[in-house]
């Protein structure tokens, strides 16, 4: 069985949105009860990603880590054709990529109790994002 | 068709201990003959990987990297309220990720002959760490 | 459903090979209407990714950001037995992982505009790859 279900997000510039809530909403209206849910952005300067979810401040330390990796303004980048911020975001999408898969169990997300599902916008301006949720039992 | 099963295991502290065996023995007993197997840890301070599995020497180099990546009791951290691995480790999570996923075929892992899967502990403390296989297929 | 189908692919040593053509042929074949498709490489010093598919600066931005995270030759690297990329290309394939999983709508992948699916080769010299792709729906 599959059941596919897309959703929008407008993001307000670079940091982290939860999206475990609409991630488990339609967990539930698939009605499969031992699956994979697969959550994947159409996007290359945007990630989704797990990670804790009770601190805010670990998602703020995150961005200090990824501006490391990645720093914006690089003078060592080619591509710029979008400002500032546009080959950094490309880069830190790489980290925690484009999608992330989760297990599912008696028809809802089988996450640990600290784990909660992030789309992660890298652009420093706002965009709508476009999440699409699959899953396969 | 879906199969899934868990597992747990009590880690010593940062480092890799391998689990391609226990996950080769699930993917059999779900006899699933054509299938992707996901293999995902209910946590956001260890991770799963795939990485060569003939010296352990690179297991070790990768530890090195990460350090660098995400260095214990950095000073930029805001979040530390479980000690100086605490952000360090929920950073490392994010470089392997979450969970793994290996290609099934005639209800074996379709693994590469020095491909092998680790559980990847970020903490420094021993951790009992849970461990979801699900096939679908 | 499940279908599955491997093919290879010769690289000209570090830099990335555009595959989103050959998957989608794949995806194509295998006719299965809503589905997950899952793209592997077995091996570790090799990764596949999703990136920027109109600039072909993206990627060489890409190498540029890979080599600081994991250098060629490094004095804290361990591991050298196959020469100064050895150690690198192990760590390099662990940023974009061994695999990318990608939704698949009407039978066909459900990739953004901008999005190609490529194999990133670390190693500096030419290599034969296999690439394994399984969808499940």
């Amino acid at each position: 069985m599959a059941y596919q279900q897309t959703f929008e997000i407008r993001t307000r510039g670079r940091g982290t949105t939860e999206i475990t809530a609409e991630v488990a909403r339609i967990v539930r209206t698939a009605g499969i009860a031992t699956a994979i849910a697969q959550v994947f952005v159409q996007h290359t300067s945007c990630s989704v990603m797990i990670t804790e979810n009770a601190d805010p401040a670990v998602r703020r330390d995150l961005e200090i880590l990824a501006a490391r990796w990645a720093p914006d303004a690089d003078r060592a980048y080619e591509h710029d054709s979008e400002g500032d911020d546009d080959m950094a975001a490309h880069a830190r999408s790489l980290l925690a990529g484009s999608s992330v898969s989760v297990p599912v169990r008696n028809g809802a997300l089988l996450l640990g109790t600290w784990q909660g599902i992030y789309l992660w916008e890298h652009r420093t301006g706002a965009q709508l994002r476009r999440v699409v949720v699959t899953l396969v039992g």
